[in-house]
């Protein structure tokens, strides 16, 4: 079993991304359970604007469609800016949009039989409203959303600390993370045994 | 197979259900495949405020949770008020809310292996953005939402028909309806095989 | 200048409410600015269902329309549920909804020429899309809301303690509830001063 | 007076904007009130990831910064993608995310006694969502968002047809439009005025 994680901070490499520290836990998780990831840190590459699958003139996108349609799990991990997903998470929506009318030998979306989860981080309150954003996306593209497929950290009100900056509530995001991959990883399962038929007419 | 669907409308009986009317059509794709529903109209019922599953005092809840929790799908039919779902919708959400610390024999939370769709209807936009709401809402009291497991009907832009006012779109309505049926049904095939196993640590 | 403030928390009195101990910071700053406030705890209220100013039958929502009526400044304080708006603030939106068309002696929307501002409270991450989701509402209605114009509380990630078990993070809710009855007051002058007319065809 | 105005469309120039053309109405209803606009088509530009007003390198946003700095009214234009606004008007956003601490003379965050509007179109449902996110991150950031300072189009249910491709419902985006821009002239006359003041202590 595969997963692919895009990690949409906003920060360049080497920058620390407090979001991929949080994504860590879950990866760990993950492989734990036998599972291999692709991570791509998307403000690392070129992915530019446009809702094609192949944006044409050094899109890098094409490689993450790649993991994306190799994999069986698939995990949008995103900072939470102004009280929303992050504009490289925006962006990946956009180009995950063409994957709607993409469909497989038994016509099929390609999402379908497929697992989204949702990972957040923020200095500040947001992420319920992220998950929700992030999750709709990914679920009118085809992905199914496992039970409590994801975590979160935040500490409020108003702008605090970075996830990085402080073990507090770690705990709790890094046991709900747990759970989420636990999750991820059984519905995954459940789905290559009874998988989803093409939509009927 | 049991489904349990509770329309939100904030229209008492005898009066016309436009959410009645596109839910119907789900009801009856899913008649198709053998599962038999419950229908509850929130409105009707005595619904008092709270997040405990029985508030006492005539609260007819325990009812709709009794029949949540034999059923294997759970559809939440809503109209779009102020681009938000209805205030019989949030109050079933609320209500839900107690079930996060509900747990079965086997410690997991009683939604976990359930499965979820959410049907909008409204005459103006906002269908999506009730989706995204009561879909992450969902997903964070334990139920899994199929991918494309909804489908919804308005027309804009601004102020517009009603779904029985007029033809326009039933047909896209109707048909994504009937293909959240079959992705409901599946899934919950799929965890009913494979099931969500308690929370680890 | 008067205001009028509704409490939307989900519990009846006499039961502490959160939401009541941050919009008193906001009403004390107000009243310094000579603002006296309506306050209304729509739980205690019977609000039935429905999209009229009256929907008749004992229905006590006219009572606070008229005060809002009377009003220049209009604040909706509602705990957050599942991340969302709480029912009894969706119940008010959908009442105020008539609002859009009702207008005054100049053909003027009855709400041009007020503000509204947002209180938010809860045991978790939510707020800002709380703050979203009623302004969006209110903005449609026809109020202005002036920047900065709210203010909320929550600790997370992960359920946390209530408003009134702890005074971490108070400070910075009280200054920003400080800010938002400012802002408040000086718009309402603004507009007394120099109203919007009604719409062009 | 001046406007600024951020088109948020995924498309380079020279490639039609639909929402562009929403924008034109309004941008010719300011004109019409004395108000002249810059027009920054954002995927033209340079505009990395960021949070900084100036993020180096060939930065264009600082451009767009001045403009707004020197505007009393600020309008997001955008398209809806996923049921979101673009990537680029969160990427705005997000680079507005600076302005919270940035402050004039008067120690006034320097958006206060600036008014914003939002501009919508789609080929499917989504729009109110989007001004709720958009007016929250606008407000969050100092700027007063008159009542009904927005207009919208979009066709459902289901994926339909762009605002370049029918007349149908024109009409009413537009005179939304016209009101849109009347009641941004009236409110930022209001403020200027009766402006806001330095937050309290």
């Amino acid at each position: 079993m595969r997963a692919t994680l895009i990690n949409c901070t906003l920060k360049p490499s080497p920058e620390e991304s407090n979001t991929q520290k949080l994504a860590d836990h879950v990866l760990d998780a993950l492989r734990q359970r036998g599972v291999e990831s692709d991570v791509f840190r998307l403000v690392d590459m070129q992915i530019p604007a446009g809702v094609k699958t192949d944006m044409g003139g050094g899109d890098e996108w094409p490689r993450v469609h790649e993991s994306i349609s190799a994999s069986d799990i698939f995990i949008v991990a995103t900072p939470t800016w102004v009280a929303h997903p992050s504009s490289m998470a925006q962006r990946a929506l956009e180009r995950l949009d063409a994957m709607i009318s993409e469909t497989d030998d038994e016509s099929r979306p390609v999402a379908y039989n497929k697992v989204a989860g949702v990972i957040v981080t923020g200095n500040e309150d947001g992420a319920h409203h992220v998950i929700a954003d992030v999750a709709q996306g990914l679920i009118d593209i085809g992905f199914t959303v496992p039970g409590q497929a994801w975590t979160y950290w935040n500490k409020g009100p108003g702008p605090g600390p970075s996830y990085s900056q402080t073990d507090d509530g770690h705990d709790w995001s890094q046991k709900t993370g747990r759970a989420m991959a636990a999750n991820l990883v059984t519905v995954a399962q459940a789905l290559a045994t009874t998988p989803l038929q093409a939509p009927p007419d």
